[in-house]
């Protein structure tokens, strides 16, 4: 019933998702759509950004018609409802390692009786406008998106019963941490790679539930990983690194042929 | 000891709180006070609201005479004691369930031995004059208003234990969240709220402490709640509700008289 | 060309349009959306809004598909180009009271060989996609409204020749300074106010432009002054005004009922 | 019938002022309390801050029965209004020089038809509350100061008109640009100094009208410069200036005895 | 004597700014660092940016060794001792058309008697050290550079009288601008795009200043306006566009390799 | 390897360190640097700043070659990484009590193997390049400092173990919260203080670790602590007491002499 899901799991094509990290205004927002992508990660792990700014670039990405994601910082529990009646569609939890963390999280995202997120009346979904309860939380908790991010082994070991959580919609392998913490830092074409997306992909499929690949920029190493409960959500990258990128590439141009 | 405490004990008169949630300057807090309310409640648990305007806007309630609170996230711990240090009147801690939970915030909003709320010199109440801890400890703990919010059956059985904590002085009632915890969400007659209510305000009578019932706009069902312990503490609105009702009664009267 | 423009030419029910003076995030914007109204003015002349939020406020309107003005300070010429780069609709320019005085805004706010409103490549309305000049600028000098405010009796003096000003899409009357300057400050029954209209509705009118009566909230009023020439674009009100008057309604009645 | 003005002509004491430009939360201006100033100078001709930061400064002034003037940048006509219609007290001009220029701060200063003050309902003095022109405006001309500074020979020269101006309530000798501007930066002593003193306070003196000097920060040659028609107000310092005596001294304190 | 002037005087490779529209966070600042920029050129005439925000990433730029411009908005004078005062180290003035257009800037960037930039003892340079201003003016005066764009053919034909202009560092030709000014809005090939530079630098030579070509993007057309008085200061990009081309690049990645 | 404990090892003169809690703008940073301090200490835990002025203000010191610690709120584990990526060098962590606590920060503050501090490949440090894990986490983990503040009994009497927890760097003495805690508030001179600082001095140096003592503004005090284990660096005090000072000395000086 989650538009965005239904379109992820109904994809051909890659479905392409920007980080943000460096940006404060709406500008990465509007650069985001309109080279292609379909969603944002609003990265609160990696940066110092606000949640009034998170908020209002995951409502600005809303009404353009992208799927807002918010990556949380580890253990801040208040933060997530506070994003969700913000405007932000989705909660990216890093560094899940138990069913008792993800549900944890899950449950702060679902209103009673499935969860416990703190009842309100207006969101900006609905234009600030007064919805009785009855109504509302339905409404939410089908737009809201739940990924939590298996990043070591221990969260692999466990990914069965991440998946069976209730709440939970995505499980997504963080391709960095993990490298880091088998002690082979960016090393993706390592076999304990495949293995932990074999097995998180398979825990995921079993529950009708999604697997998204994150942290690995080579399309063609995408491919080799791409199985049953992986779905073609793809980032594509953050904005400050593209931003290094392009700056990096307009000075090369002008000293070369300055 | 405490002035505003006193002034809810002694009340034959509806004292006034107005809720803040998407407001940012401190026209809120004008309005507030000129519209003859008494308190305002910074809603940090359901916006994304910054610290610096949470305590820039308690610290003018402050300065025009009205108490000011703040709602803290769920399980931010480190949020209260900095609301205090910028000025905050008052903590108003969401889904409290037991007696630990409540013992946790209280000893974060008093100074040793009461509590461990973290020793600093300079607050705004004093001016940022250097003051001793013999002097401000006392008379900051005396000025600090600590409410925490029972909103789920879980909370209410435990409601004796829960304000017997030292350091409490208030209980609310969230009628909003436990009307969606019981499966009846804003159907606030139902004979559990009632009984709730009632479970609540003995227990905050027996240890001299108070009720704030919140949640409920209706005040005909509000006075059928009254009984001792229950203080006349009134929620009239928040600042998006009332920004919003005003903008539909504004169109309407133009669209019909157009 | 300009499709607010044709609205307001065809419209038989009035276009509404909220002010906004003590908001500063967006919700003021969706409330505005959700309760009906077209169009929102963010007035920088009596406030001290930045421009960043500004801006901002702007381009979620139009994202929602409202119309957004900008109420520019008085003499702040730099102003209105850094607003329409950052996603402003229209200006409305106050106090304008010669045609000099109107050729420099109109000038300011379209594209060479019509004005000098200095080059960019990349505007929010276009995703901030880099965008050839011969493309860029007819899309926004076709989408961009001038609004000037005749608010005295030298503006309305001239009020022809203001009108004839090429670029100048609107007039409007400003009513609050008007009578404030005649002497009868709030008088809007006062019959110069009415022969104020009639001059400028009639030299809007002959120049096939658009004369907005400002500053009179009382329906029966405008539609005396009703005529060719006069739009139906009606300002509803301030948030500050809604927000004072949502406030003071739910106070009376917990007062009253309490 | 100005109470700050009152104040200044009837005291036998320094009223003292402390100037910020480094500051943006209201610490500042609690601690200028704290010590025992009378006002506060927001000076946005040698800082970046923003005009929102400015005007919750000033409003917090105020309702610690702080006078807060602000300093305007040259020629930014249109902000004037801004910070008046933000709970700014008075406005500080700088580098006024002939009796045009005088007439039109002023003007900006006063509502008609002494001005052209633009008309607005609420402002923060009155809690915002929506009051009718009649009543607002006079009271709002009463208590706004409008000072100028004269900070070179040139304008010393026209003292006597620019004094006559009507709605100009006190004139300011500017030190520091009046000595650079005649090749003594700095030396205060410079017999150009004394008559330039002179000159305004005669001429400020003959319309019932105020001097203030400022940027002398030697007590004793404040009281060789006294004399009818200067007045007592007295800024003693810029906060940036305090801290980094501050942390000078400490630094020191520690080094020494390190 | 300025540092930043001699380099560009000997400099024979390309010396690197990069402008910022879009960013709020020093992280711009820092990459234009690490790829090999040597300055920023912080574009305020086309963004709403703060000169909060301006001022910050100025100074940061001045750490790292970036010279650092700000260009302000037309005719906002007041801005630009604020912002020097700030920390920025040029000013870029946009459309100067004639001579007293260009000595009413310089003389606001440099103190008496060259100019009338307002005294003050304390700025970012200098560790906020309070200097005498014997010792500080004309430190400051030396390491700020002034530089005026002409974008018109009427700027163009007052090249000569705007050059002879005391204080005036640099002449910048706005391709952009001109281009559309003339009717051939992008066409850099235009043979009068050549004459202009042509006049321009000519100008500038024979008054010993300098002439930047801005808004062309293509190495060989720069190489071939290159003459002398032309500098090798080089706009290589926006940072809006820079992560614009950034973020497109990377989606057509993943999606043709997806 | 790490270059300031170095410093903190082999200084004999005190370095000092500045607290942070009132400023928002960098001006407090240059102003350490140019009184002669080594180090700053954003306040988080007493102060309501956001992680990105507190991030922002950390990297202008470090460019400034200061070294940046940010005290971070209790319990809010989230900020650590938030702050080290952001560019604050060192983190300070209130009240430690249990070898658990301590591990768990130091884990916060290290990456895979020694901690789990999450993956990233972008920082100020390295001008955001984009820079393999390999090669930015060891450089990372040497150049961040991790101290502990120890400040009640319970803490103390746990000094040996959480001293000897991997990837802490230094213990803090928070003399303030502890004689809070012993009823003894503000006295430094209880044996006690001198007990506890021995027992923190002895466990840090027993682990080859560093001992400050923090809260005491005297410097004789401080050398009758000095002993092996503990450093040389010395809190000279708090923007906001630096600033109260400053401005009390000026109101004096114009009042006694007014």
């Amino acid at each position: 019933m989650n538009a965005f899901l239904d379109r992820l799991r109904s994809a051909r094509e890659p479905v392409l998702m920007l980080a943000i990290r460096s940006s404060r205004t709406a500008d990465v927002v509007r650069i985001a759509a309109a080279t292609g992508h379909h969603a944002v990660m609003i990265d609160l792990e990696h940066s110092t950004m606000s949640l009034d700014v998170a908020a209002s670039l995951a409502a600005t990405a809303a009404d353009l018609g992208l799927f807002a994601f918010a990556r949380v910082p580890e253990r801040e529990y208040g933060a997530i409802g506070r994003l969700l009646d913000g405007g932000v569609g989705g909660i990216i939890a890093p560094r899940v390692e138990t069913a008792a963390e993800a549900a944890t999280i899950a449950r702060a995202c679902r209103f009673a009786p499935r969860g416990q997120r703190s009842q309100l009346a207006t969101v900006p979904q609905f234009g600030l406008r007064p919805t009785p309860a009855a109504q509302l939380n339905q409404a939410l908790d089908d737009a809201t998106v739940v990924q939590l991010l298996i990043e070591t082994p221990a969260g692999v070991a466990n990914a069965a019963a991440i998946a069976a959580v209730d709440g939970v919609d995505m499980l997504g392998f963080g391709a960095n941490d993990f490298t880091a913490e088998i002690g082979a830092p960016g090393d993706f074409g390592d076999p304990r790679v495949t293995r932990a997306v074999e097995t998180l992909a398979s825990a995921a499929h079993r529950r009708g539930k999604l697997l998204m690949v994150g942290g690995i920029g080579d399309p063609a190493r995408l491919r080799e990983l791409d199985q049953p409960g992986v779905c073609p959500l793809r980032l594509t990258g953050t904005d400050t690194d593209m931003l290094y990128a392009g700056a990096a590439a307009r000075a090369e141009r002008f000293t070369k042929n300055g």
